[in-house]
């Protein structure tokens, strides 16, 4: 009951044990990738996830009745970035998006049959899932209220119509989790009441149109453009209530965007170190590179990054195991890290120079993996105009912003 | 036992009560000396250390059985940030540098006769006090090491010279600290070995020279130049032991780099909630400036360089309150921090436009008053050398530097 | 008739004449003045004109039928520059800010008889003058459209009534160019109708009210508060026609903000070689500073920073010389150029660590007066909003935006 | 002989004629090949120039006797921005690196056999050339007097022996220029002396090793590993002097710089219009994203750089086109613009969000191929370590720096 960042020994040692599974074995996989085909596919992924359950370091978000290790959000701060220290870390410890967030949201929404018939499966590994939100232009992007895909009522369920895109892991996917106005006749346009549908991949009228080409490669199943057309599923379909998936999309979104950047500041990590180890090495102008103030400022500039971007993430975590919605902290911490872990393997690829650039390093595919954390979840500039406006709204009532 | 943030209730009423103090009594004597003189003399710091006193708020860093609130780091961090909240606020709370930290270390290392002559009057603000380290060029700066003052052995004690200059609270003070080097005949230049001295004001010889004009104001006593020329002293002036002066010295700065970092906090946080209010106030081009992105991204990363920093603050507290060195942490944050706060001040001028530039609000003062923080207590290039050196260490030793 | 950036022979005699002027007789003059009151008298004013005009070089932006040196906006970029490389240097030569742009504005509007009584003695630098627009919200700031005061009309002219503020020069100014609406009653609120008027400053109803203290101290005459309040002026006072008030402040504000950035830049460059002299002195760590990386990349962004601006202030200088209106260019100028200056200053603040923060050298002095340009003559961001709407418009129809 | 920016009316006809040929011709080739392959292979090489030929643009960094259109550097500023437009659009016009520089080099210091036997059927476009100098660890990197590949002298010639890496081109190109070390047997480790060797690719003992895989992706040919093991030319393959690698290596670099400068300004252009296509169109939250002031801020911060990039470009063409060495100036120039280009097109990314990410725009892929801009050619470190140094060394000198 006072300000404390003791991890308890049993994290530690779950930490560590991470840790040692991710170098030992889960690197190792991510050089072959990385030599070879560039994405993890489902081999991949079961052969790994095998051997993070041998290693008891399976599902650390995964609740325990479902299989999993069932940690808060602080511990999962702290195993989560031991996970990220590889690009293939999450997919192995099972922790990675979106299934990470779907198991989290069926968690709190599936009813029983639901349970059974599409979190179970997820939350042990045995299939994949995607979340489709976002479309194309004009439809629903930063801003989900401009949601076209509609759901309309036939006899005994509904009949989903739309487009979705960028939907990520799409491909390989058991099941969508598929978000339609189910107000689209009597709806406005400024305020659509929107509707979470669970659709089994091989619904007739569901059909993933194509790959869409994006700079990251590492997520499993691609980002996906998905094509519905009298797609038809019944009222079971429905995730919740009807007109609430805009509040269960909120129910998702704080907790994964830190996730998120649990993952991607032990990725940051790994870059920073492999700079830090080049720059112990290499030699120029007659010093080690380490050696030269302008390579030392970039080295001491990420390990600044790296500490402000854990005690922000710490504090946010703490606040939601609070129970409290921590709308302001995640955004707070989704915003400064994303830029943070963007400069800090961009200077880790700078300091290491044209072998930072090559493929004989990582650091070149880490750089395009965490570009697009800049815009996924919330681009930073939706995410400032909610911390600008709550912390006006803040002033305005005198509430202490602290 | 685990990551939390919780205050205790008692350090919860402490800050309100803080804070309350500071609006009700501190802001409008900061009012009133911004208006006039700009500096505040020491008539000022008697009256409102007096109202401290009457508040229960005097003495946050003191220890108890000198009269103060003997709150750990952690509690400083909580306190500090709203006595920070005014220019004066840690005047009034008898937690302003130098003293703040000079008490500090006197307590660690002063004997009994230096605790009774010295620390007593000092913690309870009956005097002032300097710390006199810093020399012109090619003195003493950045590179304590260059320490030109030298201290000779005479019969019964030791005779000082040299010149010391920026040295802060030096006009009024009763005793300065002094560093000398008290192996100039043996040592060479690149290993002195120093020695502090408590030096009343009134010993001949020790002579404060000159006010040093400077942009920041703020500080009682100003930033002088001494002169100190056949200034005897006894061996009873020795600081702890002969030789030790470096140590010492590392003793106080951790410590005192972090309450640098609390207290410049809070103004920030002061200037920040200026600009929020006049952004939902002001209007151009037909919208309050609230409303504007460009404002609302200032706001925004405002917001979210407040919490990092006060994020990087309570976890070096919570290092220190270890026991640990915090070395690495104290750098960090204190570079961090000096940064934010720069920027935080600097936008909520620009929000605040020439009314911001102008004297009708104080945030030009506040601005002058952060900027050297970039500098006092190691300037950002000597941390961030430190702090990637330890980098390169930890990295080679594959300790993990998390 | 091709890209070139040779300076023609005079002008290089003229520019080399200008900086030894600033040198010899000009930086002595603001030695004294930061050393004494901080702030440039008329008397200051006069001794220094009748030295340029002694030298030669009085009068660089005045036509020479006015008795100055008739500068192009090219060859005013390179004699300005040398001129802003002292902070006194632009008073010097009477091309300092707001004289040197209602000299220009006048020129262009005022009719025979105003230029008579109010342009030629202000071109000769025998009376100052002050151009007062701003006021105190909800008036006119950023954004002019908020005009609050008005002129009514009454027999035989106009009188006038409000409030200015932050009116640069007005104490001891001999005349005000005063902005006020001349549609109060007829127009909307959006779309008011402004009128210049020359009013001098012993017309009954004029008074400057207070100096506003601000950050910059560098102007004669202060920035000060303006009450209208029945003041009468006749016909005669309307400079051009009546309503054209905005137009006309177009004409002033184009050549107006690069005249600032050319003697900004001037400054900047003076600071920035302040700082080259320090750290190829001072030492640290067993290095000069300028040895040390850190420092170097801080002097090489300043080196990058002045060609860029340089580069930029020629290039739109030369379209303004075309006839054309280089609103574009000017704001992409300004906007760059401001946040470079004050960049440049800064770092050589910090590069010269306490002695930078010191009065022991001007840079202190000089970052105070350059950060209000971020925010006098159109704050950044509105200048960014117009470069970026500029830039839509220009897509849209497909103009090269070249 | 005055600063002057008008282009002649010929240079404006060639440029538009160029942007049309981009845009015409060169544009649906990118699209494709971005659809494809995401490599240009010698095939498409032929085809764009023998399009370029045809439409009157090939070749404008030729010279006029070899078939080129002999522009000089000013010229070529206006004119490989436009080929820069498009990724293609500088090996459609032949004015792509490696071999531009090449050409150029050759041209300098080749005899009358090498100018038959390599540089006319160079120039023609007939064949392509790359120029081996980087090496692995710890070889010649951002320090070329590492330096470790070797040529020892034979009778009637040279044997080569090292390991060159990341040698652009290499794959496909009928010779390459190799530097060596002629003084391995008497030279100290930081003295090198460096030759130049013209090595076709037939070479017995020259073997390409391997493809380094790389970020970017859009040179023919691209990054590789070479191999010299026992790799014997005649004397006559010295190009020069032996001993003068390092004096000729100076020749190409300047102005090798500064074409790299003009073809990704292109580039960056054509990212922003991208950016200001879709934040015309594209809405969120009730605004077109044009409308929002975060979006107008990147637009506007992009106008900024990409016209300092151009002024800082034209100034040190200029420069250079004076036989002027422009070290200092192509330095500023490179390190600016290699940021600004980084920059402009991380902003069009983000403002056109999972688009911008998504390989349905060309962004990303320009986003891979810029950032390695801060590296090539002396990474941005290495320019501001010289920039500084001669700063300081001018400011020393009391010459002026202007």
């Amino acid at each position: 009951m006072a300000i404390d960042f003791t991890l308890e020994p049993e994290l530690v040692e779950l930490r560590d044990r991470t840790a040692e599974f991710v170098r030992a074995t889960v690197l190792p996989a991510e050089a072959e990738m990385l030599r070879g085909p560039g994405v993890p596919d489902d081999t991949l992924r079961r052969t790994l996830q095998r051997a993070a359950r041998h290693a008891g370091v399976f599902g650390p978000t995964v609740p325990q009745e479902l299989g999993g290790l069932g940690l808060d959000l602080r511990g999962q701060s702290v195993v989560l970035e031991e996970a990220g220290y590889c690009l293939l870390g999450p997919l192995a410890l099972h922790c990675a998006a979106p299934d990470e967030g779907n198991i989290l949201m069926l968690e709190k929404v599936a009813d029983t049959a639901q349970r059974d018939r599409y979190l179970k499966p997820l939350a042990a590994g045995s299939v994949r899932s995607c979340f489709a939100m976002t479309e194309p232009a004009p439809g629903a992007g930063s801003d989900p209220s401009q949601l076209k895909t509609v759901a309309r009522r036939t006899a005994g369920g509904w009949a989903l119509s739309g487009r979705k895109w960028f939907i990520t892991g799409a491909d390989g996917a058991a099941f969508a989790i598929v978000m339609a106005r189910t107000n689209a006749e009597t709806g406005t346009a400024t305020a659509p009441e929107a509707t979470m549908f669970l659709v089994p991949a091989d619904t007739p009228g569901f059909r993933v149109v194509r790959h869409v080409p994006s700079l990251d490669q590492g997520f499993t199943g691609g980002h996906c453009e998905i094509e519905l057309e009298g797609c038809e599923v019944g009222d079971d379909a429905v995730l919740g209530e009807v007109g609430k998936g805009f509040a269960y999309a909120q129910v998702r979104l704080a907790p994964a965007r830190l996730t998120h950047c649990m993952r991607w500041l032990g990725l940051a990590r790994r870059a920073h170190e492999l700079s830090l180890g080049y720059a112990a090495e290499r030699t120029a102008f007659g010093s080690r590179l380490g050696e030269l103030g302008m390579v030392q400022q970039q080295l001491a500039d990420s390990e600044i990054d790296l500490a402000a971007s854990r005690a922000l993430i710490r504090e946010a975590a703490w606040v939601l195991d609070q129970g409290r919605s921590g709308k302001h902290e995640s955004s707070v911490t989704k915003t400064f890290t994303a830029e943070a872990v963007g400069r800090i393997v961009d200077r880790a690829v700078q300091v290491c120079g044209a072998l930072g650039i090559s493929g004989d390093l990582p650091l070149s595919a880490y750089l395009r993996e965490v570009r697009p954390f800049r815009i996924y979840d919330g681009p930073s500039e939706t995410h400032r105009w909610s911390i600008a406006r709550r912390a006006l709204r803040a002033a305005a009532t005198k509430e202490p912003n602290r």
